[in-house]
C-alpha cells in the first residue's frame, strides 16, 4: 500500500525516557529518521553542525521563518529553535518514518500544518516513578526537580491531544511498542485512500 | 494501562482469505476470542452447538431480539443470524480481544452501538488476484464467481468506513500485521482515558 513515510511527534515528561527510547528505536530499525532541529544558540563542545543541530545565525534563521522553511519554531531564552521542512519532507518522500522530539506546543503546531502527523506521548507508569527517575539522575537540585514536576503537571493537561500513550515501564518492551504503533499506522485506511480508489476502479474493470 | 479487551469487526471480500487469517491468528495468540453467532438455520453435519453457531429456534431468536440480547442481527433466506451480546461482553471483560467476522451492514451497526469497535477490512492486493483465488478454489461456477465479483464491487464502496486495510498478499505476514494493528490499538489515547486521568491526579498529588 502506502510508500510515503509517516511524520511522528514524540513528546513526554522530562524524565519519561523518550530520548533513550528513540535512540534505541533508530538503532534497531532502519526505516526511521530523526528530524534535526535548527537553532541560533552556540554549539556546545562536541556538537557537530547537521548532527545535533543545524547551527544558524539569527539572520539565517529569520530568513527561514520568512520563507516558511520551518514546520514549527519557538524562541527560548533569546534563542530560536525550529524544525526545517526540507529535511523532513525529503525523508518522508524516501519512505522513512520521521520522528520529531518536541514539546506539546510545537506538536500541536505540526499537527495543524500536517493533520496526518502521529502524536505519541511517553509517560512513566506513575508520577512517583517520574520523581524517582529525576532524583535518581542525581544531576539536579531538589528545586529543579520540583520545577520539572510542576511542568509535568502542566504538560499532562495536553495529553488528551495525543493519539497514543506509551508507558515506559521497561525500555525493551517500550521500544517494540513504539515500533508496533508506528508500523500499524501504515495500514490506517485514511493513509491509503489511493489504494482503496485503485481497488474500486480495478473491481469495476475500469 | 487498559485491561479490557477490544471489539474487532473483520470484513472483506469473499475470497480475501479473512477466515484463514483469523483461524491462524487464534491459533498463534491466546489473547483473542472469536465471537460465535446465533442462527435459526438447521445445523449441518458435523456442526456443534456453541462451536460453529448457537443454534436457536425462531421463537428463541425473536425473544433475544426483543430483550436486546444481540449486538446486531440480520435475516438471510428466511433465517436469522446474529451476534449474542452476553458472550462478547464476557470475553471483553476477561481482557480478550473479541473478533466478529461479519459483513459491512452488520459492521456499521456494531460500530454505532459500540463506537470503540475497531473495523478491519481484508483485501487481496488487486481485483485480478481476487478473481484468480475464486477461480482457483474450483468449487464455484463462473456465474457464481461473476456474482461474487459484482458483490465485491458493492462492498468496496463501504471500505472507507473501516479503520484499517489489511492486504492479504502472504498469510504469515498478514496474520502478524493484524496482530500488530490490534495490539497497537490498546495504546490509543481514547482507550486509556482513565490512565490519563490517574496520571494527572497523581502529578497534582491528589
Amino acid at each position: 500500500m502506502e510508500q510515503e513515510g509517516i511524520l511522528i511527534v514524540v513528546s513526554g515528561f522530562s524524565g519519561s525516557g523518550k530520548g533513550t527510547i528513540m535512540k534505541e528505536l533508530l538503532q534497531r530499525y532502519d526505516n526511521y529518521a530523526l528530524s534535526i532541529s535548527a537553532t541560533t544558540r552556540q554549539p556546545r563542545e562536541g556538537e557537530v553542525d547537521g548532527r545535533e543541530y543545524f547551527f544558524k545565525t539569527r539572520e539565517e534563521f529569520e530568513k527561514m521563518i520568512a520563507k516558511d522553511e520551518l514546520i514549527e519554531y519557538a524562541k527560548y531564552v533569546n534563542n530560536y529553535y525550529g524544525t526545517p521542512k526540507a529535511y523532513v519532507q525529503e525523508q518522508l518522500h524516501a519512505g522513512k518514518d520521521v520522528i520529531l522530539e518536541i514539546e506539546i506546543q510545537g506538536a500541536l503546531k505540526v499537527k495543524e500544518k500536517f493533520p496526518e502527523t502521529l502524536l505519541l506521548f511517553v509517560t512513566p507508569p506513575t508520577a512517583s516513578e517520574l520523581k524517582k527517575r529525576l532524583v535518581g539522575r542525581g544531576t539536579e537540585s531538589m528545586e529543579v526537580i520540583e520545577q520539572r514536576m510542576l511542568r509535568a503537571c502542566e504538560e499532562a493537561e495536553g495529553m488528551d491531544k495525543y493519539d497514543y500513550y506509551v508507558v515506559n515501564d521497561e525500555l525493551d518492551r517500550c521500544v517494540e511498542e513504539v515500533h508496533r504503533i508506528i508500523q500499524a499506522e501504515h495500514s490506517r485506511s485514511y493513509r491509503n485512500l489511493q489504494f482503496a480508489e485503485h481497488i474500486k476502479r480495478d473491481l469495476k474493470g475500469e
